[in-house]
């Protein structure tokens, strides 16, 4: 657990700065408090007001229960890049005030007469959508996130009943029992959390690709939240985990701390060259823009290259491709039935994300340190113990 | 059947141009021959000399029959775009004298003493390839072209015992038995040949990607001779099939003769986005380039596009992959498994290629055409009555 009062010292949000006055984290607190307790609204959160992204507290109405809904006090939300893209409207489609977070864990409060998965107690997690049609073939399957009407994005999306959505930077949060997870007893809330986006993002094309095939080898570039879920699940599904990074002060961690058995300097072309046809998979969660060809190169016949990120354009040769007949694919999260199987996975295989918890008033600051890639490997709020 | 005396005198080779007198095909025909009657060789083929491509008559010599080869009269064999690639040594690796065609058909003539799978007198086919380590698990699979030692491509090739293979622009060929295929008796032999490079080449994607599925959409990005053989297969296979060109000239024929369900101009912006989300399954077969993006968004979620041709290069945003988590896969022909499962799944639904028949001295003339894209669909060299 990080110390709430060293982390508040150096919160950088513009405000602050002009507040002088304010030289511990007791008065922030307090004042930040101040400003929303007077809105009305039954659930506070924090929220970016506008594309300068930063965050303050916002007071705004949950729904009340229904039917087949649980309401869940929040005890922690991980943070994603999802929370920057769209704090800071860089998808042009944000909806202010924006309360982020799209993985959410919890505990049941209240549940509607119909719920039957859930109880009050109950510890449950809510990741990146909240509704769907649940008609579909693909709802059908368990796989919602690919509804043919359009998933509901836990925050910033539109809901059926008109109403934006609003994430885990918050108190509690209401939704239909479909979209709710069981967190296994033994599993540590602040550690759940990441599980619910980066988790299972990186699981659920695993899964597709087939790559629980121990003895054969995986290659990870990028070693961020994605990346490391993808060294945890490699080696625990028996693969031989090679780690590609720009930074070599990655080594010693991607090793020692995650595991994997090989690290390799995207830069060194000597020891690219060395692995020439010697990956069955690669997973790509580098979010910069970079070479794809050098990777592609690098897998064996029938390889499976997944991209996770969003760089600016994906551009190869024809041949990099063919030569090898090999597989180019796309993906983002995973499906419910899929959430809730990693989940009991990663309890049964004692896979824990590597993160730093800090608190609801260091947000706008975890912000920018993300921005920086300066995280290892996920920042989890907890909100139980400092949204108040 | 193609009138030779009428094809023969458009002949473009440049030499024939030096030589007024000849005025009818018989006199260039027997000069042609000539030119290689002395020299010395077992085989008489034709080669392309050096990078103008341009081919003519030259002898050479097979192998003697080994234990587990067959000796096969080549009657036809297709022109494929790698004969055009190789001839004019765009790829910097020609071997010249170089013997192009890698669609072979023809009737066995020998066998040696531990052939078990054909006997003389058997109408067989040979592909791409000509030898492998058979020994690899891709051989131990039956799929020796992605051998892991590189299997021997059928012409510039270079086998085992050191010799340059040369292709079907011959009268005989000799191989091992493990790479000849039976053609069903009842398959005209001409029809056969581009089977063995074209045909495998979109059937060995459509089987790895799982498209024998009723109902399900299939586009066709280019109508030539791989995009005409995944029309035929899609249609055989109950997919729906729409066809993408670049020219409004292909409309009818793709309709009427190949019988696909759907035509879309592919600069007709209006008509691309009415298909938005629209097919399963994509075969890219355009040989030039062409943007990817558009046609990526006509997929829906799980979609899969295959690229079976080499353009300069592929380029597309991130989005339009992982929005539906999309696949996008390379392949080149196939093994001989499904090589042979072809072949019969061909005869037993009726599937035929369209094709144009030439002698063998229209074939410097058919690769001209070739390289404008103007043949309907394939090539085909009748050997048998030409090469003399």
């Amino acid at each position: 657990m990080v110390r709430y009062k060293e982390l508040l010292v150096n919160v950088t949000m513009p405000f602050v700065q002009e507040l002088p006055y304010l030289t511990n984290w007791c008065t922030l607190d307090r004042l930040l408090n101040m400003c929303s307790e007077n809105e009305p609204g039954n659930c506070l959160g924090w929220a970016a007001r506008d594309p300068s992204g930063v965050m303050s507290p916002y007071r705004f109405d949950r729904r009340a229960v229904g039917n087949d809904d649980v309401s869940i006090k929040i005890t922690h939300c991980g943070m994603c890049y999802a929370d920057v893209v769209w704090t800071r409207n860089l998808h042009g489609d944000s909806k202010y005030p924006l309360v982020p977070g799209h993985e959410i864990v919890g505990i049941v409060k209240e549940v509607g007469p119909n719920v039957s998965r859930f109880k009050v107690g109950d510890h449950v997690g809510v990741g990146t959508y909240v509704n769907s049609c649940r008609d579909c073939e693909f709802c059908d399957e368990g796989m919602e996130v690919c509804c043919v009407k359009g998933s509901v994005f836990t925050f910033n999306g539109v809901d059926v009943d008109g109403t934006v959505t609003k994430g885990g930077y918050s108190s509690f949060i209401v939704v239909h029992e479909r979209y709710c997870y069981k967190i296994p007893e033994n599993y540590p809330s602040h550690l759940a959390a990441p599980l619910l986006c980066a988790g299972i993002t990186v699981y659920s094309p695993m899964i597709r690709h087939n790559m629980k095939q121990p003895g054969k080898s995986l290659g990870v570039i990028g070693l961020g939240g994605l990346g490391h879920m993808a060294v945890l699940f490699g080696k625990a599904f028996g693969l031989k985990v090679t780690v590609f990074s720009t930074s070599i002060s990655k080594k010693e961690e991607a090793l020692t701390v995650l595991g994997a058995d090989n690290f390799v300097l995207s830069s060194d072309e000597q020891q690219m060259k060395a692995l020439n046809k010697s990956l069955d998979f690669i997973i790509d969660s580098a979010s910069g823009d970079h070479h794809f060809e050098p990777y592609l190169w690098l897998l064996k016949t029938f390889g499976v290259y997944v991209l996770l990120s969003f760089p600016k354009e994906v551009k190869f040769s024809p041949a990099s491709l063919l030569i090898g007949m090999k597989t180019f694919s796309g993906s983002i999260t995973g499906g419910t039935k899929l959430t809730q199987e990693m989940l009991d996975f990663c309890t049964a295989h004692k896979i824990y994300p590597k993160v730093e918890v800090v608190p609801i008033q260091y947000a706008n600051e975890a912000l920018e340190r993300m921005i920086k890639r300066d995280v290892k490997y996920r920042f989890v709020i907890d909100i139980e113990d400092s949204l108040k």
